[in-house]
């Protein structure tokens, strides 16, 4: 973030203006060699531009073509543990940033690394994502694009972060569970089935599927980048 | 935050050189009478500017002047309840916000009715204040200044939280115990003697006092003013 004063943007002006009705009054002499008609164009010149130069600025002001309003969006991906959500979150936030937005990204299993006590109860896992929308909120409030990656598997929460938030899009990453166990990126399934995990969703906890999400995504029947273009098309009107 | 595309900066740099030019002409002609030389000062001015003002851009591009880049900075506010953080805290932010700068107010307290499950264990308060410190960090990162009002009384959440940040200034609100107490502005210290609160910050749970705080401010000394001179006075080489 840079902060110009306005000293600094009236000295700049004026060394254009002197520059530029120099620069007149030269080719003027060049054409005429007749010093009088040089001055008097030169500064004539310069005191008309300024004036042209502040109506300019101000017919360009109401002019709205090629100017957009940045509204950033809380973009938050919701789905079963090796559902895709983090690599398709990666891939969203990457697309941002590429078009010059400022851009968070909050994954919940990093979140957790930072936090060792947040545990998986459903008062936890509560807590957890009522903590990330929050933060999540204050970013946006802050011009900053934002996309979580969290389980997330319940409706009571995420509503409460939908609330917070001005913008926000709800994406399930909607790929079966038969499908995200038989990848068991982490082996979490595996662990989860011996029991050795408590309440896994999906295996002994619920996951309440979003009702009316923005965006559903079936990660065996679309890439990332599919993905993420499906993503960024909910996205158009801000951006 | 606004973004302009670079069409309409090209199409508004187009529309300023072709009315200047113009303008030259006329200017010339008004002065010589001749349209011939009237055109040729006009198109050699035109072709001749755009390099100009392309050297000029540069130029002042080097130049420091007048230009400095924004830092923002993590405020962290640490003392017993009812020591005047809060105040303090809401008049820092008001002088930030007053500066044009973009500013966010955390307050521990405020935080905390947003996730009224934040106990006040040694664990819960550390926990608390790594999250708010967590999102401190993060929206600094993101060039917004944090004014944060905690109690937060231990040592080592405050050490995490300087090191998440970039930039950390602590500001110990020393007001003695025996002060806060006479205020009770919450009925807290009563409430507490009597054993009613648990765990209560300098009657039966530690206050360990910042070793090396970047600010030290007692209220019975100075006012709300005066206090937030002294901390945007520490501020001065960011803002």
């Amino acid at each position: 973030m840079y902060k110009e004063t306005s000293t600094r943007s009236i000295v700049k002006a004026l060394s254009w203006r002197g520059l530029g009705t120099i620069a007149t009054s030269v080719i003027v002499w060049i054409f005429t060699r007749r010093l009088d008609v040089a001055v008097a164009v030169g500064g004539l010149e310069g005191l008309f531009k300024i004036c042209m130069f502040y109506l300019h600025e101000r017919l360009w002001d109401r002019v709205r073509i090629g100017r957009h309003q940045i509204e950033p969006v809380v973009v938050w991906l919701t789905g079963l543990s090796g559902s895709g959500k983090s690599t398709l979150a990666q891939s969203v936030s990457a697309a941002l940033a590429q078009r010059g937005l400022r851009v968070e990204t909050l994954d919940g299993d990093k979140i957790r690394t930072i936090f060792p006590n947040t545990g998986f109860t459903r008062q936890d896992r509560d807590a957890h994502i009522k903590r990330v929308g929050f933060l999540a909120s204050r970013l946006e409030q802050h011009g900053v694009f934002v996309v979580c990656s969290l389980v997330s598997p319940y409706h009571e929460s995420r509503d409460f972060v939908r609330k917070l938030c001005k913008n926000f899009v709800e994406v399930h990453v909607a790929t079966p569970i038969e499908e995200c166990e038989r990848r068991d990126t982490k082996g979490l399934y595996a662990r989860a089935r011996r029991g050795e995990i408590k309440n896994f969703t999906g295996i002994d906890d619920p996951y309440e599927a979003p009702i009316r999400p923005e965006v559903v995504i079936d990660t065996r029947e679309v890439g990332v980048e599919q993905a993420t273009g499906r993503v960024l098309e909910h996205l158009k009107r801000y951006i």
